[in-house]
């Protein structure tokens, strides 16, 4: 069993001080999350595959052991700075969400 | 270097109709496209992190090797067939996105 956290950015108004930000100052916050097995971000921008230009700026993948462990991370102090820190960058909005994977 | 597909379907109409579909129907098509290398979805229901009431029915997790390698796919016969069958049970909306990932 795994688990995800999907992190999705819609366009900032200024992407070169956002992407400075999530670099230096979020991904480091990010990765103190207690039970985070992976993380990973889109690179280079996010594609739209019906060829229209894609709402999404960044994507953000974070792996967990299970559900279980997301919903304690997200208790966590660690977990609650994470999300309190979006608020510091994402002004052009985040939708976050998370669920159980299941390989097919 | 790896990249990522990532289909993100809205609520259907009929959840079971879709269920059965999804299942029965498109993960086999999906599962012929050439380069894929790992194929995950969200089981027992997508979660909105805030609290609210996630906008995600379902979110499909599509590994590849490179950009390069879905955007073959994306013009092979199977990948073609892949998204032809959207038609056939997402109507209420699918968005779907590439997009080369990054370890941080």
């Amino acid at each position: 069993m795994a688990a995800r956290v999907l992190a999705i950015y819609s366009h900032p108004a200024d992407p070169a001080a956002f992407d400075a930000y999530y670099a230096q100052t979020h991904i480091p916050i990010a990765k103190k999350i207690p039970g985070l097995r992976s993380y990973a971000i889109s690179n280079g921008g996010v594609h739209d595959a019906g060829g229209a230009s894609s709402p999404f700026y960044l994507v953000a993948e974070l792996g967990f052991d299970s559900l279980e462990a997301i919903q304690q991370a997200m208790q966590s102090p660690e977990g609650a700075a994470t999300v309190a820190d979006l608020a510091n960058f994402a002004q052009g909005g985040v939708t976050v969400s998370f669920y159980e994977t299941k390989d097919v």
